[in-house]
């Protein structure tokens, strides 16, 4: 099918579908929704704000018969520009489909729409002590849509995995506006995992079936103090070695840690090579007997000091120092550039090696923190998109850093997905055969390519002569 | 493509990938091939028997050039006809590619090619004290290749979760023969999660890379006896809703449990309805935690006593009876009818009175047993295929439980898979959207239609004009 522009009649096809509030025509409505967390954007040609998964369907009749791509977006808080409306298609944002559909304590299970906000929905199951295990850092913006379109995982992920592991069904519109459900409850093929984390391209979702979990009645929150990056990792190693696994494992390298501690106006911590923030949950006595498990460990290496929790307030106050770490970040430098590599946790000492030199020999300020328990490790490159030169030099960084972590049997995209700024690596990971299954794939669910066309997969030449993204 | 017959130079073909004796025609070694654990057989058109990756890619480059279908197979002990050779296709045995390729304690992983025995592995990675948590009744002779296929799991899915949860990557051939490899390390769709459990229909395995867990330290075994299964499972739905979880939770109804006590020579329990299988694993403390818990829970239930194993031998004694559930209902007619309904755990007592109700209305006998704790319960139908009338009623008595599965918003396929036995009631169970996704996703694979054609999704009349499966 050969795309098309956006018409006049397509406009006023989907002002019939929801009125005049559900559609934002004008240039400074569409900026709005032209970007994400990356450094890509691209002005939508209309934005549709659909309040029913009727709509949606209605919208996707309307957007193939058209040829026009659509673009689902959540709160835009994604770092590989899953959400970016590239080529002036139609963003297709979930901000009025952000109810609770249903809620069942007794099962623990709860189904939504896509645009309800994460943190929201853990303070709604909270008072029933559940929760959501997936805690994105964005959880107080993100929606749930887009964790689910991304897999998203967060600190928590260590023990609990990643949102694909507490999806339980999803309702959909496929690519030609049908109706589609989708459960872990039925036979035949497992597209219930394929589909979540396929970042939109394959299918729109329009609800969500959770599971939720039981907040654990205990905790044991601390800090474990290291003279480098290097000896904390090699701590975490040790740890997953001896089978040891908290519930949170995440590390601060000294510039991070300095970074959010000026941040929140706290007392630097002098002599500090890096830290690990540890948690614990579970009942009072596995919190007990693996707190000791992991004191005992800790002691017999390297680190400088511990500093463990011993109220409510205490372990608030060491979540916050973890949570302000993007917001902190984002005043160092006009531009972060966020890479995502991922390791098997005997390799992060190496992994943490290799980006020590890379920050040398290219001359570069790095800040790497991230959920080195999984071995996923954020590096980010400070730097200022207006400089050409220095912005070559963060590109031949990032392509040394992928190499390194392929080298060490890893990914280079832990959990922030592929979108458009990872895309071109993929088929370095998958190889050849599995670019082209990918390709059949998304064939196979979106025949006309215009479901979040060009993410994941780039778009056959065959489709859009307006232009392959 | 045009379904051609086994030509004699496809065989001449054959038997240069892999000499004489990987090649069998006779009839008689054919007919060996033709079979699985349901009541379906078909013989195949030639028997290979592959030794590496190699021949099995150039096995494929001939069956497609040929339109020959390939049917993977490893012991033959599926309940769901997954690998039966239809239409005298071509049955691809792994027997002789039953290598440990690779194990690493360290990394708790282990690679292996599909013809290694599941128990074989057990015994091999148990000397290191892990395991594959995966354990089908079938472990003794069931082949990982066909674990994977079908997605095996056991009593220990409880806690553990099925063969999807330990399978970190595979190699494949694809359907026109290209080696291929996707692993969990690895971005964009989960491929992975797709191809686990698509019983040999999309790719076929010549590797698989698998995650191994630590023996834990400490157990509890025991029984209990209730008066009725319905009792039984009241107990399982109240001890789910505490989110009290052990390792092991197996139920038996009193007719299982006679017949198994008659095999192994037992004196037979009375006035006993039904028995409760436990086991409860992990730490010291972990295990005497849970364990008081359920024995509180069980204590303000109608049981009528415990029965705890005191050591290894009495542990063993208890596994044995577990273990021997399907032998022992061998014997008890000439044909058993295997269904596998699995419901949410609150709906399981409706479940038990449902299948009672259906025993009485038909006038069959039905034992049943299973993973209860998982919900899932293996309902056996005792009959004989040459019963012609019978089994007329057995046919509508197993329509009539899936109903009442479906009723209670359960699925009808709880691990044994689609293959044959179950292909006519997917529609009902995942829509007529999902169907045709199905039928996509499988054409994105395989869009000759060679590989294991006609399981899971029908094969369409375009292909094959020699019948369609």
């Amino acid at each position: 099918m050969r795309r098309k522009e956006l018409s006049p009649s397509a406009v006023r096809a989907f002002q019939e579908i929801m009125g005049q509030a559900g559609v934002f025509t004008s240039l400074e409505d569409r900026i709005c929704y032209s970007f994400d967390a990356t450094t890509y954007s691209s002005v939508p040609g209309v934005v549709l704000r659909p309040s029913s998964a009727e709509q949606v369907s209605r919208i996707l009749a309307v957007s193939s018969q058209e040829g026009l791509p659509v673009v689902p977006r959540g709160a835009g808080t994604g770092f590989a520009g899953s959400a970016i409306p590239l080529e002036g298609s139609v963003a297709l944002s979930f901000e009025r489909m952000n109810r609770i559909l249903d809620f069942s304590p007794d099962d623990r299970h709860c189904v939504v729409e896509p645009g309800v906000v994460n943190g929201l929905l853990q303070k709604h199951v909270g008072k029933k002590g559940l929760f959501f295990p997936p805690d994105p850092s964005s959880l107080d913006v993100s929606t749930l849509g887009g964790n689910v379109a991304q897999s998203a995982s967060g600190p928590r992920a260590l023990r609990y995995g990643s949102t694909k592991d507490y999806v339980t069904s999803l309702d959909l519109v496929a690519g030609d506006g049908q109706l589609w459900h989708v459960s872990e409850k039925s036979g035949g093929y497992d597209l219930l995992s394929l589909l979540v984390g396929s970042e939109g391209t394959l299918g729109i979702l329009t609800a969500i079936g959770l599971r939720l979990v039981p907040v654990p009645s205990s905790w044991n929150t601390f800090m474990a103090y290291f003279r480098s990056l290097e000896q904390a990792s090699v701590a975490v190693a040790e740890l997953s070695s001896q089978g040891i696994i908290p519930t949170v494992l995440e590390a601060m390298d000294h510039v991070t840690l300095r970074c959010v501690e000026e941040f929140l106006g706290r007392q630097p911590s002098s002599g500090v090579g890096a830290v690990l923030f540890v948690e614990v949950t579970g009942s009072e006595t596995e919190v007990k007997v693996l707190s000791e498990k992991l004191e005992l460990t800790f002691s017999k290496l390297e680190q400088i000091r511990f500093e463990s929790a011993v109220s409510e307030a205490e372990r608030e106050r060491l979540w916050t120092l973890r949570r302000s770490v993007s917001p902190a970040l984002a005043r160092v430098a006009p531009t972060k550039i966020n890479e995502d590599v991922c390791v098997p946790r005997s390799k992060l000492p190496a992994l943490v090696r290799a980006i020590e030199a890379l920050a040398e020999r290219h001359g570069l300020d790095i800040y790497t923190f991230g959920h080195i328990g999984d071995g996923n490790l954020h590096v980010n490159i400070m730097t200022d998109v207006r400089k050409k030169k220095e912005m070559e030099r963060v590109e031949q960084c990032a392509d040394e850093l992928f190499e390194a972590t392929w080298l060490l049997g890893g990914t280079i995209t832990g959990e922030h997905g592929i979108g458009i700024a990872k895309r071109k690596y993929l088929p370095r990971e998958v190889g050849r055969v599995g670019m082209r299954m990918f390709g059949e794939v998304k064939r196979a669910f979106d025949e006309a390519n215009i479901l979040n066309p060009g993410k994941v997969v780039p778009s056959e030449p065959a489709h859009g002569a307006g232009g392959a993204v």
